[in-house]
């Protein structure tokens, strides 16, 4: 079974293609600048030649075009035809509370997806595009879509409603939906595979934080509750997000400097986070070099950026009444032996032991970086969000539900 | 040495009126409804009959002219002259970073207070109409001012500062403040001498749970981070304030509803919160008495409510890397065996082992809840923020700073 996975954004779109056989990667690649002048394809087909395009890309329908033509073409190509495709699974960002799970598209899902639009303005129209344009090249193929909030959605009411009233749930279903579900559900069971227990017996709190960064409270293998809200501004200090802060600083600054709703809605996801603290940029490894070289707001924003996460770890151990392991994963959380430090060995009251040569291993593996003895175990465990919706979409194309 | 302590209010002004040499109160009351017509004055003589006095009270001068009638009155006083009150102690909301410990009002002193309007044009202004017009009808007593943010002036860089641009706190001091400093640093210093344990050995967690509600982390008796922030909007879910939301949802509000930026922002003030959820009210003795006749939404905003006390205990816990002691006080604290049950009972993971005989104890002493082998304890400390504010005029006219 060949399946190949897209991920579109409003100007650009990301693809995998994988053999199922032995969920190799065929092929990735991007494109870039859709519509706009001088588009970007990068293919990267296993075993050959990179290749890097400069072309003039107007919309989604011919992108999905020429990274078939770039999949099966002669010399850089890695299928004889369009053909051996057998499905292709997409990442959408947002479910809503209609989809709790992958599932194939059909007319109905499409038009839930559009209803959705609302929720998530700025990345589900996209997905949406992507969906289309593989409707128009490979009509024959079944598509399959997998939510960042579906693995959310067995969250409970007191955790998933925020206190305001009850009639923006009831009319606009205001309330906490949680995003990169597809990761925190991966790292979650690779977690327990590599403790050796079953996910269902199992406290986890994963934190995947990369330029976005979100943590879940895992319990019994669901998710019980996330950092991230009605949107990804919520929770954990970000790259250039802020992440929690008084409601009220919003008027505030409005009116302070004289600025308008959506330039402070701008300004708190594209402005805010480490870059702002920094002054340096939202790159944890700049700030971390900054910082060992002597850098005081490099030192501030990440002392402020560990704190607040390892609040969200005390907060939820506290939620679930008990924790078995953190998970690292995601950019920062798989490479920063720093912030995996910084956060460790300030939780030791939880009985977590950190063994500071096992942090230091570089590994694309799942691994413990606790000592043996170590009461509550922290891990890091890669992410492959790809992969999971490339495994969603074999099994449900299989007919499995 | 006599002092009367003061909390002024845009239209009310509660007095207490301190007997130093053994801390009693000689006379409390309040005067309501200020600038309206039929204003209203209640007077509480110590060891004498209430009075209820229904008259035209227009502004705060007069206010304070006729409690000073009342406390000097023939038959319904408790003093002979006003030449026996020694000083007059204000509760002032917000100082700013200016105030980090209470002090004696001057000229400079109520400039800075005016500056510090901005950050708080509901509560500081009529503050200052209080020692205004104490200064009219008691030109010759000194006076002192004790804020609620001053004991949170402790809080660390990491702790107070927002992840938003840093200018933003250079040029409007846009920063988490925190608010009831008084009770938390009341209580977690009655909490210390409870556990007989030297305060600056401890790790605390003190949540002053009334109609507004708080929690601070508490290390070495200094504040180490508080959940209230810039205003006192954020953190924990209150009677009708909401606490944390995703800041997205201010723009989302007032998009969906066609609301102004003012009525998201009362709503989130005062229609949230415990009165949002249940539907009932803001009062936790009512959603507790709905919820155990069977009520459901007011079993969630109970659950809810508790949920996200816990998680600020988690949080704070892991702040601290530690935690000795959670103390409850204030109206839900002092009060609520179910609230504290519904805490406690589910953090058995940090140690605390919940006294269900202890629990259910009414006292107005300082008590611990949990039992002799828990190895984290729970308290409940009645607060007195009066009397801290009547200490705190007390040393400072005495000349010990």
């Amino acid at each position: 079974m060949i399946i190949l996975v897209m991920n579109a954004g409003s100007s650009s779109l990301k693809y995998q293609l994988y053999n199922m056989e032995d969920e190799s990667v065929l092929a990735q690649g991007r494109v870039e600048r859709i519509g706009m002048d001088a588009s970007i394809l990068v293919h990267e087909p296993a075993g050959k030649a990179e290749v890097n395009e400069v072309s003039e890309i107007l919309d989604h329908n011919t992108a999905v075009r020429r990274l078939i033509d770039m999949i099966t073409h002669k010399e850089h190509g890695v299928l004889e035809s369009m053909k051996e495709i057998h499905a292709v699974g997409h990442r959408v960002v947002h479910g809503g509370e209609s989809f709790k799970q992958s599932t194939i598209v059909t007319d109905d899902v499409k038009k839930e997806i559009r209803r959705l639009f609302d929720l998530a303005p700025l990345h589900n129209p996209p997905a949406m595009m992507g969906i289309t344009a593989v409707e128009y090249n490979l009509p024959e193929v079944p598509q399959v879509v997998v939510f960042d909030t579906a693995f959310h959605q067995s969250m409970p009411q007191e955790t998933f409603l925020y206190p305001i009233p009850m009639v923006l749930y009831r009319r606009h279903k205001i309330r906490r939906y949680g995003f990169h579900g597809t990761s925190h559900d991966y790292v979650s069971k690779l977690a327990a595979k590599t403790l050796g227990m079953p996910l269902e017996s199992l406290k986890l709190v994963t934190c995947h934080i990369g330029n976005g960064a979100s943590c879940a409270a895992i319990m019994n293998g669901r998710s019980f509750d996330t950092s991230m809200g009605l949107t990804p501004l919520e929770g954990l200090m970000m790259g250039t997000r802020s992440g929690d802060l008084d409601p009220a600083i919003v008027p505030f600054t409005m009116n302070k400097e004289e600025l308008t709703l959506n330039e402070v809605n701008s300004m708190l996801n594209k402005h805010s986070g480490l870059l702002a603290i920094s002054g340096i940029g939202s790159d944890m490894r700049e700030i971390v070099e900054a910082m060992d070289a002597g850098d005081k707001q490099a030192k501030l924003a990440f002392d402020m950026y560990t704190y607040r996460l390892r609040k969200y770890i005390g907060a939820y151990a506290a939620g679930m009444n008990g924790l078995d392991a953190i998970v690292f994963t995601a950019g920062v959380g798989e490479n920063s032996v720093a912030v995996r430090k910084a956060v460790c060995e300030n939780l030791s009251f939880l009985g977590i032991e950190l063994d500071d040569a096992r942090n230091e291993v570089r590994s694309k593996e799942p691994r413990s970086i606790t000592t043996d003895a170590s009461r509550v175990k922290a891990l890091v465990v890669p992410t492959n969000e790809e992969l999971l919706i490339a495994r969603d979409t074999d099994r449900l194309v299989k007919g499995i539900v």
